[in-house]
């Protein structure tokens, strides 16, 4: 039988996703609950990695099992093995090629930037602090420049083994809250799939246009060029959450 | 020189602000970065100690230093030399005589609570998980029973070391909105003081109102006759923060 789980983590003490031959990742204590549940040696497939320290809301992974299991049972009984950083908030019986990853549509990504002339430690897990400053008009309006169909080159880290460099972006919005001694920015980006460290280095880009670092023509050549010295520095993992996965049909409707 | 400290902790990994003599404490941080910084043996005061576990988002502290350091810099250097989970957030003069906890008139507790059936890594740290059916106008109507001067023996630890059990209760207000995969409950407390894990008691007794497990001549009784068995139970520390500590004279308005 197969399954399809939804999980979150805060991915503060991981080594990302997936499994690393020296360090604790998230698919590792997926794949020990599962065993220790099940009697099984399970390998779990995500729809994507998360890089080390990046968090998830809404992860989806796949997997089989020999035993008959309910869905509920599976709920449950990863929630009491699983280390509390972990959780799964879904589970589903899945069609025997359910391929989380290529069934993928839309994933979404939020970066959250803390603007705060002194750190608050409710944040320091959860988002990049910045200095005062940032204009949010000229945030989105450098968002919007993402939009469409893009090689982004430029906005990949030099260690991707990816194929294509094509990626198609929905979607990139911002808002900004008061929040504790400051101000809270959410950067959501969504896209059908993202090269390694884009959704940071597209924030950092975002963030250094507001700061008047670099303008529309930086932008505008770091697309067409692929070449990363147009582009704004890489931010920091913590602020980085999968905030949702989305597929032709959802997994966990019933 | 006196200087008084606005101060905000993630209290997860601390035994309370208080100085142990077994285990880390929010003040035994503070006094080793202050004599870091200052090379003096500081004794730094709060307005009241919190519990093992429990957050602070505006604990309000005050110290003597020989050395003339500007506020300015204190801000800056402590939360260099702080660890991540604590950090002050303001620094200011004050009066020689400023006494944080005498000078308090009013505190406000924020407990929360995250109603779900699943439970979730981002709120592991801050709230308590309980399983769904609470009923927010239950709850806030028992709430307005602690409101004014009772004596709240019934809702005190007997750890506790207090010489009188009655405090005034100027305000319990609820609030709910939905969050992740459930619903936050916050339930706010301001009044004159607060006994041994009063705030968690009375937070745990609407909570038991709220499902209908006690009614209102418990929480009548309880407040009445001082006995423990009218009342529900204490809810764990992760959920209570101490959100801000109010003074006659704002030690922090410029």
């Amino acid at each position: 039988m197969r399954y399809a789980l939804k999980v979150a983590y805060d991915g503060t003490e991981y080594c990302g996703w997936q499994l690393q031959p020296n360090g604790m990742t998230v698919q590792q204590r997926m794949q020990e609950a599962l065993l220790s549940m099940t009697g099984e040696k399970i390998a779990v497939v995500a729809s994507g990695r998360t890089d080390s320290g990046v968090h998830a809301k809404g992860q989806v992974c796949a997997f089989d099992c020999e035993k008959k299991i309910s869905p509920r049972s599976f709920v449950t009984g990863l929630n009491f093995l699983l280390p509390d950083d972990i959780a799964v908030l879904e589970c589903a019986e899945a069609p025997a090629d359910f391929d989380p990853v290529r069934a993928a549509k839309r994933k979404t990504y939020v970066y959250r930037m803390f603007e705060a002339s002194v750190r608050n430690p409710f944040e320091d897990r959860y988002s990049a602090l910045i200095r005062p400053g940032a204009d949010i008009e000229k945030m989105a309006r450098c968002g919007k420049m993402f939009e469409g169909v893009h090689d982004f080159s430029a906005y990949c880290a030099a260690k991707s083994s990816a194929e294509t460099f094509e990626r198609e972006i929905y979607d990139v919005s911002v808002s900004a809250y008061p929040h504790l001694n400051g101000r809270m920015i959410e950067i959501s980006v969504t896209g059908n799939g993202f090269l390694y460290k884009m959704v940071r280095t597209i924030s950092g880009t975002m963030l250094y246009y507001s700061l008047g670092k670099i303008g529309d023509e930086e932008v505008s050549l770091s697309l067409s060029t692929g070449e990363r010295r147009y582009v704004g520095k890489t931010m920091p993992p913590r602020g980085l959450t999968l905030e949702r996965v989305e597929y032709e049909r959802d997994p966990f409707s019933k």
